[in-house]
């Protein structure tokens, strides 16, 4: 009867101490050899914990088994019994134990501790480390949520084009894509387009946002999940050229029903992902973020402050603080800023209504005082989070702001036939989800967050 | 009290002939105007079918209200009340209508039959049709129901990357990625690829099966689902250069383990969608693809068959058929046969252990017969849909292979590590997830079941 570790650990009632043979099949993390005995630290990947596998000299292949490697894959039959070792229910008492695949003693991951740099180096191995198997079922598991969120609360999913031939913001950050040879392009001396696969300078896309919207003005609530690529040339931990994002859009929503969405939003994570990975959180607490769980459920079961740029400019000046930068009415906000605001109301903070001056991006709605309709969600301990904004939906106003920002009005015609069309009142946000999972992991590099980062030099795999 | 449409169709009797004022906001399909009433389709984007909102005289702005163009937004106040027209059973007797958002009569959507091909022109309005609302809402659910179905059956998502150094099976149609400008390549007529944001020659991945496969021997049973890129330059009704795939990779899993997910996988998929999409596939059955709900039934209800490849070349050989191309053993199998075996099966059929010369990619498991342990999907109606194999597990075979068809070994360093280190039995395939939305709506053309589809020369939006 071949079964899961995971369905032991979740039924562990219907095996212990009965007579029922079971076969599990999995790796060797840890082996540990005595004379008459020997014991297998062993998992399968189904579940966090590992269940260690006892075997004695009157298993007929016993010499051989003791030579067997830490990383193999083997396969076990036994009986699930109480286990006399401490902190653990229940062990299994091998009578078989067949080696699948051989592992020799040069593999890399040791049952040791190594640092992330190094696993780093091993990307394709390090997600059977304890470490990296909390973290990347945490990333899937807080995905399910994402779309059980916006699933159960009506939104359609989009997905939205990777490749673009229009700008959003980044065009300076865009990688470009292309069918000829470079070789070739450099020995003809010229570029051919006509040659190119879509016959035209084509990139990829930075954020799903515009397409999105066309999307929100047919089905009201719609959201993107779903990789954009930015080539920042930045080496922080902070920064990747590849990342997910999730870009929800409304219709017929102000301000206000964004900020209502995002929260409840990464409250549903929060919990999901609480309730889902809850051995994956409890080690990320004890080994990577003490007092991580409690973070998260502070943050899942309060709500967040909402309050506007300028009352944190007051709050700001009448603090008694010694500022590295001062802070000022039309100026951007510092780290230090952003700290202060978020400790002084102990909770997640939306800072609304920033000046037009500070958000340029051409699309934010814009007020009557100079400031635009948008919030950026500051969380304590990391500052700001993402941004969110009513997009402008007046016409005028829109192609007024494209064009004092000197950029071109005919690449946006479908994007400003949205206004024309029906036009609405409506928001949106984006999530870059890698954030997310580091603010869930306590991880502290986004690097180790991604199966397969990629940042400056890096594409390995 | 503002609603949305879906609340009102789910919840009718709640607000049914009572006295409730609620507030509707959304999109004139249609307007008919009378002398002392009106009729406006409307509809706001949460449910399939539009709502009746009648007006009449009474109304302070009727005549403003008479002039209301489709494709305007608008919000109504009203009641709901039976209906005395045929086939609905309530409508909304409105005391208020406000425009929103006016929408001039150069509005490409009217209320009149559009070609399919003139919508893919309008891309981005197309979403607001019947047609488009139907379609996408099916994707979208069919999207949910892929994750539903991996995550319950304890699947780890995986998010491979995009950008990749590594080949897998389609290197001559790859796009290749540049952070240098191709003019000034041109220009200084040599490619300096330390210049490149990653150092080297990268392209977009056809495939997340090898990175998948470095999680599946950690975590058992992963999948991947995300956009694969393909600069396959045919001009077909199959073809896109980006599309979705679903990736599912499985350790200590043969071939007979991933039909049997497979098959579970699109049988749960089609039940979750024909719960969920109800009206939309109601409607695609009627106005796509007739028979189309008892066709999903059926499939889903019903085993799929099995059968070798030999098996299919002797019941195509006995078969009393004037072939176009004759059934030979050590052949691909054309349309025509495989439309026989579907048909002769009546039946979903997996094709299984083809030739190796026929199927050649090299991480194929090979038989000891000349065959590899792979199935095909067919489905009747369609014919091949999806193929999937076990992977071949063993160091030196998978090693002689590459060598045999003369690629580089290099560059696999690390998938054939994953033989080295605790290789596994292992097995997974890959579903186009454009071709199984098209199998569900009955669309001919996937460039009509993505949004903004990407082919040879269209890259618009």
């Amino acid at each position: 009867m071949v079964k899961e570790v995971k369905e032991i650990y979740e039924k562990v009632e219907e095996f212990i101490d009965t007579d029922k043979e079971i076969k599990l099949q999995g790796w060797i993390r840890n082996h540990r050899k005595q004379k008459e005995f020997g014991f297998i630290d062993f998992f399968d990947g189904t579940y966090f914990k590992s269940v260690q596998v006892v075997y004695d000299n009157k298993i007929s292949n016993f010499d051989d088994i003791q030579k067997y490697h830490v990383g193999s894959s083997i396969s076990v039959v036994g009986k699930v019994i109480k286990s006399p070792a401490k902190g653990q229910l229940f062990e299994l008492s091998a009578s078989e134990i067949v080696l699948e695949g051989d592992c020799p003693e040069d593999y890399p991951i040791q049952p040791k501790r190594h640092t992330r740099e190094f696993l780093r180096e091993q990307a394709y191995l390090r997600p059977r480390t304890n470490l990296f198997q909390a973290v990347f079922r945490v990333r899937s598991v807080a995905a399910f949520a994402v779309h059980d969120f916006f699933q159960k609360n009506g939104f359609v999913y989009v997905n939205t084009p990777l490749f673009t031939s229009s700008d959003c913001e980044g065009a300076g950050e865009m990688f470009q894509v292309t069918t000829q040879d470079l070789e070739e392009i450099a020995k003809k001396g010229k570029v051919d387009y006509s040659k190119e696969y879509f016959g035209k300078k084509v990139g990829l896309t930075v954020s799903a946002q515009f397409e999105g919207e066309t999307f929100a003005q047919a089905f009201r609530k719609i959201y993107t999940f779903g990789p954009t690529f930015r080539a920042d040339p930045s080496h922080t931990p902070l920064h990747i050229a590849e990342f997910w994002q999730i870009e929800p859009e409304v219709a017929f929503c102000d301000l206000n029903g964004i900020m209502d969405i995002s929260e409840d939003l990464m409250k549903h994570v929060i919990k999901y992902t609480l309730e889902n990975a809850k051995n994956e959180i409890e080690f990320l607490d004890s080994f990577v973020e003490k007092g991580l769980i409690d973070k998260l459920k502070t943050v899942s079961s309060n709500s967040f402050k909402r309050v506007t740029y300028k009352e944190c400019i007051d709050i700001l000046k009448k603090a008694d603080v010694k500022w590295q930068f001062t802070p000022e009415y039309g100026e951007d906000l510092a780290k230090e800023h952003e700290r202060y605001i978020t400790e002084y109301f102990n909770s997640p903070v939306f800072i609304t209504y920033w000046p037009q001056k500070v958000k340029k991006c051409f699309y934010m709605k814009q007020m009557d005082d100079g400031t635009v309709a948008n919030a950026d969600l500051e969380l304590p301990g990391i500052g700001e989070t993402y941004g969110m904004s009513q997009r402008e939906d007046d016409l005028e106003k829109l192609e007024k702001r494209i064009e004092e920002l000197g950029m071109n009005k005919e690449e946006y015609t479908w994007y400003l036939n949205l206004r024309k069309y029906g036009s609405t009142e409506h928001s949106g946000f984006g999530i870059g989800f890698e954030r997310l999972v580091m603010y869930m992991t306590g991880m502290d590099n986004i690097r180790d967050v991604i199966p397969f980062p990629r940042t400056p030099g890096n594409c390995e795999y």
